[in-house]
């Protein structure tokens, strides 16, 4: 037991993958047969659904409906580790990486990077304190309180209407996560929330949806953007679009010369990929993912694979999205990569990706659905992505419950996650009257 | 609106509840067609069931299915106002109270002060940061995190029997809560965590139930105490009564001369009132709940009531338990003489206590149930806790849901929330080996 570690000292081939979400599970996954040692860290014990993460945000699901332990996935896997520490550097030299909490570096025959992306701010990362984003478990949890907070701070004012800023909240980035959240949140304020306050009326509460491009949902096409604008529009959403943020400040935020007062920003405006491309030394492209080799893998280093929204996968000359079949279907290759080299099979044939479309939602009734030349929106979408979503992809052990949540806030347009966890504490701008 | 808060400036009287919790919402509900003003203050936005926080702690439930938005509940009742907000003061001279986050003093007519208790460590304050307790929501995912982490940390050791620290979890005080999470644990190291890990055996685990009174369940009858001890020994934990803890630190606890090496202490062997007893200035009990007259008002204050947990109330010439019928019934006690009062009719006979009696569970299909001299044990009280606590008495919005997720743990022994919210930091005793 040279190294320390216990999985590694055996004479199989280690296998190091770093990041449980959809691509570092489907990569596990596919060594489930083969002659190695995996080992699989993560800094969280849980694999998220991110998709369903502004679901959170919106009070309709909690933490448990989304996420499940990493480690129950591979409760019948026996030849893989898992272990709650986090990557803090990369030896290609002597192929090992170091993990902390961990008393020695980790070596390595096989590394597959499944590191994902994390909130950027595009090089305004003062942005942070007064903008968050949403992309782990923890920050939608708290994404819930401020927005929860809001109209609980509103309801001690004698005169809420004057003061916007507690009630007016502003999204940043009309990608899926911008869209679906201000849909989520006008249908919130509008119904489930009608009757909860006496002093104010959710349903006049501003939610004013920024974009610095021409339309919302720009992966898709411009006909079902141009669809979207208009139902967020019927909501009562305010899609103000062809502006980049100029300031965001704890009061509000400048966007094309106006002012926006407001204490609830959230942004959804970008992502990049984890540092790791700087540890691994190698090419990146302006988002921070890895460019890799058609066979997933870096140049120079057959041994390391990058997969998911971490890497840079080229396909027909565009890099493919960051999507959850984008991270199944590159997490599942690289495994297999590595099953057949142990296999001492012959190369396998380079990775290619099965579009499965894209899905997002506005409205309990109403999502946009685009695969190839089918383009859907409506209630036939959303009863396509309720399905995708919960039957599909989300792995949680009790889907059946999470369904029944869905379906049950579907009907009623009650929300039973309507919690902020901690309790308030004195605040320094408490004397608004 | 000369007092600045909208609610009081009306000419009808007006009623201050201090706490959202059991004896809080009865009392709000039962002047729920009175002709006066309500105010309900409680620093945290949901109401808790805390006879099932246990259940979050040990992973079977989400936050979101044992609490549930105070204002929903108050959704039809036009005659109350609900706010996030702590109280700091009482000045009985003026009739007001002071609160967080507001700019002036409220004033009230009439004052119902149904602020529970807090974890108490009886003069051994130090020992909180060891040994966490758990009253509120935020304490009950701390503590789910801090078990669950536990494994985590022995998994990443190369000999996790080496350090027995990590896997050795004790529970000081023997009334229900420690009864009931030492069950709940036993059941998910034995049966729902089984094949999660692969460097040790979750169910080798030690289960340590420490009580300084000579029986488990002291306020049931000493029959059922023993058959409650039985069923946890033959779940595998180890009881150990008749003596106080001495020192608890970081490394473990010292009981009756013995040192248990334990990184996993958990506090459920006391709760007092919280602080209020002293700003009003009135005799307490040594728990500082405050002593009041038969008709729950404290001396010389006919306007204002203590209920539930925070009041000592005297029937038969023994103090009520802290027990969520007590808090109900109390609670709605002080409602009803408030809508007596204002409406002018005769005095209000003094509070009497309908006995619903005591239910506590250890296992999945055990529980104890003790109502006067009827006594059971076993599947039966198991199947009467069940209906008493998802269907009487929890109010989420969802409790079908609840009832699912509770059932289908029971049937399958999986457990969806075993979620640590918070990612991992490195820590300064990570070289275990």
């Amino acid at each position: 037991m040279s190294r320390g570690t216990g999985y590694a000292a055996q004479s199989l081939p280690s296998v190091i993958i770093v990041g449980g979400g959809f691509a570092g599970i489907a990569a596990a996954k596919a060594l489930r047969k083969a002659p190695v040692k995996v080992l699989l860290i993560d800094k969280v014990n849980h694999s998220l659904f991110q998709p369903l993460l502004y679901e959170v945000a919106g009070a309709v699901l909690d933490g448990g409906d989304i996420a499940f332990p990493i480690r129950a996935e591979f409760r019948n896997q026996k030849n893989i580790v898992v272990a709650m520490a986090e990557l803090t550097g990369i030896d290609k030299s002597s192929k090992s990486v170091h993990v902390t909490n961990w008393p020695r570096p980790l070596v390595y025959d096989y590394l597959i990077l499944a590191t994902g992306v994390e909130v950027s701010y595009f090089g305004h990362e003062e942005w942070a304190t007064h903008a968050p984003g949403m992309k782990t478990l923890s920050e939608g949890v708290k994404l819930r309180s401020m927005i929860l907070k809001a109209f609980e701070d509103a309801e001690r004012l004698e005169d809420p209407q004057s003061h916007p800023e507690l009630t007016t909240f502003v999204l940043v980035g009309a990608g899926p996560t911008g869209c679906e959240l201000a849909g989520n949140l006008a249908e919130m304020f509008r119904y489930t929330m009608k009757s909860d306050f006496r002093r104010f009326s959710p349903e006049m509460a501003r939610i004013v949806l920024v974009e610095a491009g021409p339309r919302v949902l720009p992966m898709f096409s411009p006909e079902l953007s141009e669809k979207a604008r208009i139902k967020l529009d019927q909501l009562g959403v305010e899609v103000r679009l062809g502006h980049a943020v100029q300031q965001i400040d704890a009061e509000g935020l400048t966007v094309g010369g106006e002012r926006i007062r407001s204490r609830n920003i959230i942004w959804s405006a970008g992502v990049r990929a984890t540092t790791v491309g700087k540890w691994l030394g190698v090419g990146t492209d302006r988002l921070g993912r890895i460019k890799v080799a058609p066979d997933l893998t870096i140049p120079g280093h057959p041994s390391i694979f990058v997969v998911g929204d971490a890497a840079e996968i080229m396909q027909n000359g565009r890099a493919l999205p960051g999507l959850a079949p984008v991270a199944i279907q590159s997490g599942r290759y690289a495994g297999e990569v590595i099953a057949r080299k142990v296999a001492g099979k012959p190369v396998s044939p380079p990775f290619v990706y099965l579009d499965k479309g894209m899905l997002a939602t506005i409205s309990r009734n109403w999502a946009a659905m685009e695969l190839g030349r089918l383009k859907l929106t409506g209630p036939i979408a959303k009863l396509a992505w309720a399905f995708v979503h919960i039957f599909s992809l989300l792995q949680t052990e009790d889907r059946m419950v999470v369904f029944l949540k869905w379906f049950y806030t579907y009907l009623t347009n009650k929300r039973g996650t309507r919690l902020i966890e901690k309790p308030i504490k004195e605040e320094r701008k408490a004397a608004y009257e």
